[in-house]
């Protein structure tokens, strides 16, 4: 994740009543005999967790069961944000990039950004490249090609079903001939309907077949993610962060929605000039719409 | 595992009652975007999971759990290495590699072995690279030193509690500087007792903690293995496998037994001409004793 030469102590962070299989964690990682891995602080403490570090990857989260109201799950997630963006505050590096995964993604990083005044707003970011990813995988499935050979698929707005997987602006690589996605794939349907709601309801359809949410996938995402941030993106390479809106195509500033970016020496660039058609506006308004609108009521939550 | 260039299809078996759950595996796979998995066969069926493999990590047994007979653990663990062995033996490449991880994995591997008549006997290993890994990491923690810088720390006899976890051979860098293990631990009774009690008990320490067996460990384990099986080991570097007996260090034939081994051009050498202590000798003869009664049982119950 930090390349082949970057030693790196691990911070682990665990409520009280997993601390015992926490240091099972520990024994395990002690056990793989990672040649960088040269440290590891388990704790229960957030101000010991955050204390210097550099990357922060908040996995853990308060998600949506059944039968839960919305605001009791903005509730519980606020209180955990508020305590790790606080120690982050406190504690951490100030040039520490923080990745969020623990849903919901985007509304949580904006609450930890919150209360982490003192770090620069574009140091948070929430995880979309497992959406990214299976994205890509959908189109290499679909041609019948490997996956490293399908580029520049990517994900717009929030981590959730009203995600806008677009495949715009894509390109593939079929028996050596570089072509568009829209032109190898040759079915604008599939690529506006069955594309789409198979990348946004593919973390559902894990969860159906596991009866667990996605792991191994996420995991390697958030490889991906920090990996490309922290050492750059490959040349020509554009990628999907869910980061601090700046006003680009026209999504308010103050939300934390997913972009095609580019990285170079520790930071992204959103990717401008994209051309966006009216089916793309309309959908990367409507997950505009609903960050909006779960922001509301976090920050209602907050006030209660 | 097979090198940054070495193209993989996985074959993946399992049993049909968890089916469904297999396949949101394959899911996850297809999400990784793993630039060099070429396919995946996903099947309930040994022959179509075993045909034209080259390497075959077998991972499920039959487990011992509390209050099991001794000889019901034997018989269940016969019937799946039967089954498997067997699909081996008619469908597999002649040059295929097998490592049997799922325990009692040494006499698991024997059993397979068996039923595979038509595969060279020493393409049969067994997993005790974690156990390994274990005591490497051991070393590096008495040490306070890095584990990359532990060396030839190795593993004799059954991966079980008799293994004799051995560090008469092995050398470390301290301060730039390379010692013995001996030298720089300066603790010869911790080296009799604790250090191989430890590595003897890691196993169960893990799943008291975790309340689960080892997973991450293991893994990273079977890619050391296979990597250095296939790719070779590092130069200078003494590792540990469970093969067959070649009478070496005067362990009779007929046993999957660990041994320090080397490995170049996808074929192990058991090191030879390691000093033997009588303590090591003791250790060595005990675990050796435990496998052919294991052998004896499983044998045995066969012919039932």
């Amino acid at each position: 994740m930090f390349g082949p030469d970057q030693d790196v102590i691990l911070h682990l962070l665990e409520v009280p009543f997993v601390l015992e299989a926490l240091n099972g964690v520990v024994l395990e990682l002690e056990d793989g005999g990672y040649p960088l891995l040269r440290g590891i602080v388990a704790t229960t403490e957030a101000e010991v967790a955050f204390k210097d570090v550099d990357v922060a990857i908040l996995v853990g989260a308060f998600p949506r069961k059944e039968g839960m109201e919305r605001s009791d799950l903005l509730n519980k997630n606020a209180g955990i944000f508020k305590v790790q963006g606080e120690a982050i505050d406190k504690v951490a590096k100030k040039s520490v990039k923080v990745l969020v995964v623990g849903n919901p993604a985007n509304t949580n990083a904006l609450l930890c950004q919150h209360y982490a005044p003192s770090i620069p707003k574009e140091n948070f970011s929430a995880l979309t490249r497992l959406d990214h990813n299976r994205a890509k995988a959908q189109i290499a499935k679909k041609l019948n090609i490997p996956v490293r050979d399908v580029h520049n698929v990517v994900i717009w707005g929030n981590h959730s079903s009203t995600q806008y997987p677009d495949a715009d602006h894509g390109h593939v690589l079929v028996n050596g001939e570089k072509k568009s996605v829209r032109d190898a794939v040759k079915d604008d349907k599939y690529l506006e309907s069955d594309f789409i709601t198979t990348v946004q309801k593919r973390g559902a359809a894990i969860i159906a077949a596991r009866k667990l949410s996605s792991a191994m996938s996420a995991a390697n995402a958030i490889v991906d993610h920090v990996r490309d941030w922290v050492l750059g993106s490959p040349e020509g390479e554009i990628i999907s962060m869910a980061v601090p809106s700046d006003g680009s195509y026209g999504i308010p500033e103050g939300v934390i929605y997913s972009f095609p970016v580019t990285c170079k020496g520790g930071k992204y660039t959103i990717v401008q000039g994209q051309h966006i058609s009216e089916f793309a506006r309309k959908k990367m308004q409507a997950t505009y719409d609903e960050l909006a609108d779960e922001k509301q009521a976090a920050f209602d939550s907050i006030k209660q």
